[in-house]
């Protein structure tokens, strides 16, 4: 059986983004329909950001309280890893959707379940589960919101050796005797912080000479020394060659190393990057390459096309939950107007522009320290040509940071724009700091001139307190 | 023997606020004389700030840890008293101020110890501990950063009460079996938790008909909430109309309340309101009035006076030491310029005013909730003429506060000044809200407008995320 039905907006994927672009087209008066295929909610919920920081909040609040005499033996046990994974359990809602479907329908959006692909301009064609088959039309838009899967590298052996990606490490029921992880980036790093807390025997392994590679340097200084003395053992600059599990699922795997070494583990993660899911939506109907990230301008609209929207993971621009739905909020409203024919704002920082995209991601890595950032790094505004400097201050020298945990290390940078005077990036390592990075959204997405951020008083004694010796520092 | 001598500053008080003055002058290059009769560092580093926070930092780790399943049982016993004591001494330094006077010597400024009283314009006479005496005159300006005290209501019995203040509250050395506090204030709910977790029977007593008075009514509110669910007795209006400890300190006093009803305590801490510590320092000598409040401008400069400056809690302008802080950075480098006869930069938020002063006072207590305030409240908004909106969110329906503890408790509301659509003001009440503070405070000191508050994008999931929410809320 076979319907057509008629929307003014059709949304491919019903993860955070998704649900965004719907919320949004639907605030705007416009009919949407949403598809998905696996669970409303997408991978944040069920395989990323929600289970992997169910996971790792008990890790640090008890890395936090054994950092305070009074506390310390209260806290030196092991975690109850029974009371850990069910209460992660829970944050993921056991792997159901209802509530999330419930949402969409209280939106007034249309979800269709099923695997959704393009079959023309405007065209999409929603296979069911059933064998029901939908012809969607989009009136107005198209949005492509499926996001990104887990790539694994070309290794011999790979295919037959049951390895985690990101979904299996923060969806796993049982904890692991021993886990290799093979990538140094977030999902490595977190997912290493957290199984070895949980009482795996943890070997890191990452290709290049620091954790972290894309923030300040010493994010991942600090991070390797942090999980170096949590008992993990952090290898850097080592490639995989091969892998050898002959046994099946459940045997220990062998992980050769470029150098011929055998490393054995029982389960092995590969947070190695990530791969748009484009390879099945039909793409090629509308003359782009199955399988490609796709380019978009400043609204996320694809390069090229009047009705083709590409917002999240899959557009390449930051791959972060937060930033596809901050997408979401541009690209609903984008589309919205240029459906009513009203023009559009987009100049820099304009309402249906993403500069956010360019200026201002922020991200927090929950590792013990955490790690969070914001706009650019040093090394990157350099290679984009400001003229800048980088001011930096030890954070455990700030009384608010020593009152918060004994023997506090941490650090933060903060990078001015030497000709404007605003900030184009911060990073702060330490322990409690992923609520202390908002301030320096605030001040990177607001151009908040340095001059200005003398009068913004960081309350005594809160770590906060770095902003003032970051702006001392450079005034001096 | 009395010596005579000529700086270019004198700066009567050596707290955080006149270390902070002395800094600044003394880093344009003028010599500066510091005063002090107590310990170098202040009330602050040895009686507030420093010590309570060391009291109350276990206490919130704690029940940050108790609301995660998987530690709470771990963390179920009773805080080591002597081991949370003994953190408290160290980070107060011992009540020893070495530490803080090679500070003064290393910025190059001169400290005398002893009392120091205006005996004449720019003079200054120091009456030191072994009879040694001073005369220091002020080529520039003379500045008065002596504080505040506690100030004690006049009831019949309190003279012979041997009662707490802030003083005694922070320092002592054993827990009382039974605490009453007197007043609903910062000190008064900070203490009542610190001393309650730490094992005390505490009964809050308060006048007014919530706690915390200053903030939004909700933050009296919930801490009201979480005090009595941590055993605290909290009676609001109330007032003691008298005392009586017939025996003597170590012996239980009885406090009688206005309607005749008596409660028994092992200690009474009075936090009932502050006064400046100005009765002893000559002000008679140049025209003021012995024990009261300096009234200062913008630059900090006494009003009617070109040579005298009060700095910090004694020109009233708020009573906090990262705001005596801030003062200090802006009359020194007012003395320093006045002194060089360069112009100065008095606009609004310029480099010489203290404009944050008036619009974005940043505040942290830190009880459990904690509670952080910047700016103005709806009332006070509202008082002084603005046409405002005031958009409040649920923080426990954020998610990142729901990762953060289970059952969380907390709430935001941010105030919108509607024809500037800029923020006036913001308040967070629940657990780890502190550092969040600061985004607040540099969204309302650089005046970012909402628009572009908007591209601001919040960390997922992180307890900041309820900036989004607070947005759409308005946008709504």
């Amino acid at each position: 059986m076979t319907e057509e039905s008629e929307y003014d907006v059709v949304v491919l994927g019903a993860g955070p983004t998704g649900e965004n672009v719907a919320d949004r087209t639907r605030a705007a008066g416009l009919s949407t329909a949403v598809v998905e295929s696996e669970l409303v909610g997408g991978e944040c919920s069920y395989w990323a950001c929600m289970p992997s920081k169910a996971l790792l909040r008990p890790v640090i609040a008890r890395a936090d309280a054994r950092r305070l005499p009074g506390l310390g033996q209260a806290v030196d046990g092991p975690l109850d890893t029974q009371a850990v994974l069910a209460r992660r359990d829970e944050k993921t809602a056991h792997w159901k959707d209802d509530g999330q479907a419930e949402w969409v329908d209280g939106i007034g959006a249309r979800l269709y379940r099923g695997h959704g692909r393009l079959t023309g301009p405007r065209r999409v064609t929603v296979s069911g589960p059933e064998g029901d088959r939908h012809i969607l039309t989009a009136r107005h838009a198209v949005a492509v919101c499926t996001g990104s899967r887990a790539v694994l590298p070309p290794l011999p052996g790979l295919a037959y050796g049951h390895v985690w990606t990101s979904r299996e490490a923060t969806s796993a029921q049982q904890v692991p005797g021993r886990l290799a992880v093979v990538g140094g980036g977030v999902v490595g790093t977190e997912m290493a912080t957290a199984w070895r807390a949980l009482g795996a025997e943890v070997t890191l392994l990452v290709r290049g000479d620091r954790l972290l590679p894309r923030m300040e340097p010493f994010a991942g200084d600090l991070v390797a020394e942090a999980l170096t003395e949590a008992g993990v053992t952090v290898r850097t600059g080592v490639s995989v060659a091969a892998l050898v599990r002959d046994s099946g699922a459940g045997h220990p795997v062998s992980l050769v190393l470029d150098g011929g070494e055998h490393i054995e583990a029982d389960e092995v993660l590969f947070a190695t990057g990530r791969a748009p899911r484009t390879e099945d939506i039909g793409l090629e109907t509308v003359g782009l390459e199955p399988g490609a990230w796709l380019e978009v301008d400043d609204t996320c609209r694809v390069v090229g096309s009047d009705w083709l929207y590409a917002v999240g993971d899959v557009n390449r621009r930051a791959l972060l939950t937060h930033q596809g739905k901050y997408q979401a909020r541009i690209a609903g409203p984008a589309i919205a107007a240029r459906a009513a024919g009203r023009p559009l704002d987009t100049g820099r920082w304009g309402a249906h522009t993403a500069t956010a995209d360019h200026a201002a991601v922020p991200q927090v890595v929950f590792t013990d320290p955490e790690a969070a950032s914001v706009g650019l790094t040093l090394e990157a505004a350099e290679a984009a040509g400001y003229r800048v400097r980088a001011v930096d201050h030890d954070l455990g020298a700030v009384a608010g940071a020593g009152l918060y945990a004994e023997g506090y290390r941490g650090h933060a940078r903060m990078i001015v724009d030497l000709d404007r005077e605003v900030l184009l990036g911060a990073t702060f390592v330490g322990p409690g700091v992923g609520e202390l990075l908002h301030s320096a959204t605030v001040a990177v997405a607001g151009e908040v001139p340095i001059d200005r951020l003398w009068h913004a008083v960081p309350a005594y004694p809160t770590i906060s307190e770095v902003w003032l010796r970051l702006l001392e520092t450079y005034r001096k």
